[in-house]
């Protein structure tokens, strides 16, 4: 299963707002059908709206008219619109940003050599993606034990990247290792990832997991029912501080508390470098009806006021380890991170 | 505004369930019905439940045909009846005891008088929970400073109580004596009773209010838009640990990060000197639907494992102070509750 692939002219996905009740694929044949995909979460996780954009920008460049200079300037008004759909996950300016150097190493080439050329580009782009998550599954499955509970938030899934995902790719691969495993699934409000998809990837993949709801975590945490927790990321500054999920810093916090280790998993491109701190993270605020309204369903009276932040910021000192392709990094993360880089 | 009251020779009660869709009121015949409304909800709120089961006697007692000792034995068959209905908050257990007590006392007497004693004891404690709550809005509310945010979990407002609220009560108080506060109503999933019963009783107080997801909670602790919690309690053990509404506890954790002041806000009844610490008590698993489907619409894929315990405990070390109608009671919890006992 790809949840993010091109075929021949246009780019499929599985529409992930529709699972885990219908398993569709939608086509976008423009950027500008791309850049709504990604702002209504059809498709969403960080690694997988990077690769989504970087083909959003293909599709836009096949859509450009114009030449030479003027085909620049056009690709990098797409690029801007696409850059604009969601603020706090990395890997869509990084994706972006590799296919427009891209643009620019061929910009003495002609147009058309130039949409091939970007067409290439996003093609390693997935297949790397493929490959980042199962080198990370692979370094991450090494710190799970026989037995082990393993709690996870959201949906860092098959999903949420191109496939295999990235906590659950850790998961995965210790499960394809033979180990008698069990996952505990956070619903994660307020859209549900887990309960819609994690849910869904462990029911189709037959990993023993249960679902619960957000505030359960620290209950079964605190029962000792939980051995170690492994999330996702959507941004990590050069301190290791990390942005993630809603809910993620909680459970940072219960982990401490009950002295469970606590794991990020993400391809090394989530770090930015740019930024020192998580305070310097910009935090996506949504809709209010993604809190008041459950799959349509309002749930919450008229009237009442309501906040909606999308991530939080989990700070460097409550991480026992990041889990990346290139191997799992400890701290201190600044010097770590740093040295990780130059490999 | 009561949420259980007497009415003639019936029992009404504001339909939980409905709200904040539909304000629905449900009439109660019989103690089954009285029981069924517990099981499924309808009436919810350890305070409101205790005195929901002492009129649910009420009507038992007025169902039986038998007198003397054979009223005795079906009385205390009906007790365990209502007993069954919800194992954690201890007010039920302790309102059905009072009324056998006073069956007890006036068991010389014949039955139509033991039945009107039954019925006066009911009113009486109908009466004393409003009153209670008064008191530790009264007691509590000089905890909140003028400008403060509080963040609350559940409701435990004026639906979970006869009237006034005890947690509620405490914010009620303080919005009455003119202090400018807002609150943060967590929406506790998985029935939502933040969303759909705090954050209404907030809309119809007037009383400015933010509802967020659960998962939040942590993220604006650590922003520090909190300046206290308060909560309230379903059993307290002669320790001063406290069970309360699943995800209480991972607040108590974020609080102590976050360096947070943690109230319980409780009538002093809610204590079970019978039971050392939290460890005792029993945690009640509820329907896995709940999780599953919310409000009537399925979210999770079919085949998922699924665990719903609806309390937690919370450390009597987390808590900074239990809030009750004679007063608030700090650390250490052991020798405090005792000596508050007494007076």
């Amino acid at each position: 299963m790809q949840s993010v692939y091109w075929d021949d002219e246009v780019l499929k996905m599985i529409d992930q707002t529709q699972l885990p009740h219908h398993f569709e694929v939608i086509t976008c044949h423009t950027y500008e059908e791309v850049a709504n995909a990604i702002v209504t979460m059809k498709v969403r996780g960080a690694p997988a709206i990077g690769v989504a954009a970087a083909f959003g920008l293909v599709l836009g460049s096949k859509q450009i008219k114009t030449t030479g200079n003027a085909f620049h300037n056009d690709l990098m008004v797409i690029a801007d619109e696409l850059k604009k759909t969601r603020p706090t996950a990395v890997n869509l300016f990084w994706a972006i940003e590799r296919i427009m150097d891209i643009a620019r190493v061929n910009s003495h080439k002609d147009s058309s050599e130039i949409k091939n050329a970007l067409l290439q580009e996003a093609l390693i782009m997935a297949e790397e993606d493929v490959e980042t998550n199962r080198n990370i599954g692979h370094y991450g499955q090494a710190l799970i034990k026989n037995g082990d509970c393993i709690l996870t938030h959201c949906n860092a899934g098959a999903l949420a990247t191109v496939d295999y995902g990235t906590a659950l790719g850790v998961i995965r691969s210790a499960f394809a290792a033979g180990k008698n495993i069990h996952v505990y699934v956070d619903e994660t409000r307020p859209l549900l990832q887990g309960a819609r998809l994690t849910a869904w990837e462990m029911v189709q993949e037959g990993i023993p997991a249960t679902l619960i709801t957000d505030n359960m975590a620290g209950y079964f945490m605190q029962q000792g029912k939980v051995d170690l927790i492994i999330v996702g990321a959507d941004r990590i500054t050069a301190n290791g501080d990390v942005a993630n999920k809603i809910g993620t810093y909680s459970l940072s916090v219960l982990a401490k508390e009950n002295g469970i280790p606590f794991y990020i998993a993400a391809p090394f491109s989530t770090v930015d470098f740019t930024l020192k701190s998580g305070h310097e993270i910009i935090i996506e605020e949504r809709n209010p009806e993604e809190v008041t309204c459950v799959q349509g369903k309002q749930v919450a009276p008229e009237g009442i006021k309501v906040s909606n932040p999308a991530f939080d910021v989990t700070p460097c000192h409550l991480i026992s380890g990041i889990i990346t392709e290139k191997g799992v990094i400890y701290p201190p993360y600044e010097k770590n991170l740093m040295e990780m880089n130059k490999k």
